[in-house]
């Protein structure tokens, strides 16, 4: 599986997708920056005037909701059917949907909707699933990854699509088949905006042709293998952030192949 | 007063507090990195359709205007009582109070809900105070920071809340007793976001249970602190800007006991 | 003309000009960082009910639409009249122009308004020009670059402005003379905002009262010299972009009129 992701990262380097990108204001920044570093070509388009007449022509398009607003959401929801429509792959980044009825509604109508990757902590996969009161109840409480696992696996299949819930370890899974991702480094939580990083690279990876499973499971690899080599530079985590990007802009194939610690996993639920 | 700013830092790194901002678009990620690198937890969540039912849920909240448009202080309007009412402590930042009617307007009317801590420069607590019209004519204009510390007990007694007003030395007063923050370094003036950083820092110390006073005055000793450090490290405002979250992250509390610079003013007004 | 963007560049530290931005989400903070480290003071301020209070006491104005919504064109519709009855210069950057009918309609809306200086790449000049069409089905395709240039001349005699198109080596005129600046770095294409901060700089030169040709000159000479001074420093697009805001603020006149690489250029179109 390393060297599947490797062949990715060529792929990825020699398409230089354009990523569009429907985003938070705390992370837009951090997100383009990374797309630019790994070999992607970002645009932040999100007027609901404008987003059905761009998405049609992007690569891939990255939905997410960390700081959604009403108008954001009607940008939204114009955005997925032209991509669909146009056969252009989407990824969606549910921040936080458990946080608020605003925000799981928002979170759950996206999902439903069929992203190609799903990618989200376990609270936010949960939540999507609709399974977060049981563990907010308590119900398996000691095991909130493995309660998440297999709800990504049962939303994975009634969906069809692929979910990746991330974590110390992360986890990839199409309802069928999973493969866990043991790479990263502690400092990525400490930094804002690196699980929508996570996001924003697999988009990366669908833009260049890759299915799901693929896409998810080579954009979590590259941005694992690039924190610890960041990690090794840095002094905290201000100088981490920006020796990430330094790494993804450095990382080659060879390295990833190398470095990449993928195994297949339960697919469980 | 240094001791208690170094417990206060302990007690925020136990706490880890759940920090809700609603924010400006120039500052969102760089405050929410100050607040994961001191050991604070940051949400941003800022649609008024939501932010009633999250805010009830922080540590603490963080209101400030840099980029206000009118949905966003619909949004305010709404999170603030919620706040208050599950005794949630909420900060002020009056980002650019004076510049416009709109912003003075806004300003004014937040303030008058008494936040925890209203944190300003001297301008921006003149024109809260309304007395922004004496300076520009020019009364006491060769002491605006006089000025602004006469201002800012005046208000702390009419609110009764905590007024700090940042600067070569940053003054924190309830109105009655005041004291005198004297860390910090130039470079803070060549970065943007740095005031709405020492705003959101005081927030995170509201949230791990500070009254007004010990947070405010935790909040720009830690900041000033970490600022000397970064300045040791920086050839200019961008290696400055990373050093500075390095600095954040790794300031342990007897360094910040022996650094912080605290002492008795004179409350003034 | 090196020694006349040395003594732009020496006139722009004395007057610190105020530049009030109109700006994308994605790179508020790293322009207001820049403007900040050349030595230029930003606000961001860009609602519809503050912006024409404010723009009359800038000293410049930039209006930039990369991630422009219909709330954020009201208010350019707003600041733009009330800087030009003010006599305050300001700079358009049509990010993206052609991408979007709603994009090309709000960048041709604000082009006709006349701005002292408008520069964007390639493309968007083209797109702003109605030129795009004809590139984009071949006509001349094999010299975009000198479409543009042509373009741009066309556009600056119609409208009386000055036109910056930039790329490998930047082009300025104002349809009579024309100017290469032929400084910056292939890093600058790595890192997002980079066409934005040339923008921002620009305003920064038109604030500390330079005409638009000697404005746009200046301001690419900087960003170009600083640009390649920090990729002495950098070990990819993340450490480039934090010695970018070093080397602006540490480069001083003689520097500038050392490296700056300015030739007159055939005017064209």
């Amino acid at each position: 599986m390393p060297r599947q992701a490797a062949a990715a990262l060529e792929r990825l380097r020699l398409a230089t997708p354009l990523v569009h990108n429907i985003t938070n204001v705390v992370v837009a920044n951090v997100t383009a920056n990374a797309l630019l570093a790994v070999g992607a070509s970002p645009a932040m388009v999100q007027a609901e005037e404008e987003v059905a007449d761009f998405a049609p022509h992007a690569a891939a398009l990255v939905v997410n909701i960390g700081t959604l607003t009403a108008p954001q959401l009607r940008a939204m929801r114009r955005a997925v059917p032209a991509a669909r429509a146009a056969g252009v792959p989407w990824v969606l980044d549910p921040v936080a949907a458990g946080a608020t009825p605003f925000r799981l509604a928002a979170a759950q109508e996206m999902a439903a909707l069929r992203p190609a990757v799903l990618r989200g902590n376990a609270s936010e996969i949960l939540a999507v699933a609709g399974e977060a009161g049981l563990a907010s109840r308590g119900v398996d409480s000691a095991h909130p990854t493995a309660m998440a696992h297999a709800a990504a696996a049962r939303l994975a299949r009634a969906l069809g699509i692929t979910v990746a819930v991330t974590g110390a370890v992360d986890h990839v899974t199409d309802g069928e088949r999973a493969v866990a991702v043991a790479n990263g480094h502690p400092l990525l939580t400490r930094v804002t905006g690196m699980g929508c990083t996570a996001t924003a690279l697999i988009g990366a990876f669908l833009g260049a042709g890759l299915p799901g499973m693929a896409a998810a499971v080579a954009g979590l690899a590259t941005l694992g293998v690039a924190a610890e080599r960041a990690a090794g530079q840095a002094c905290g985590p201000g100088s981490f952030q920006v020796a990430l990007l330094d790494a993804l802009h450095a990382l080659e194939a060879p390295a990833l192949a190398a470095s990449a610690r993928l195994a297949p996993a339960p697919a469980g639920g």
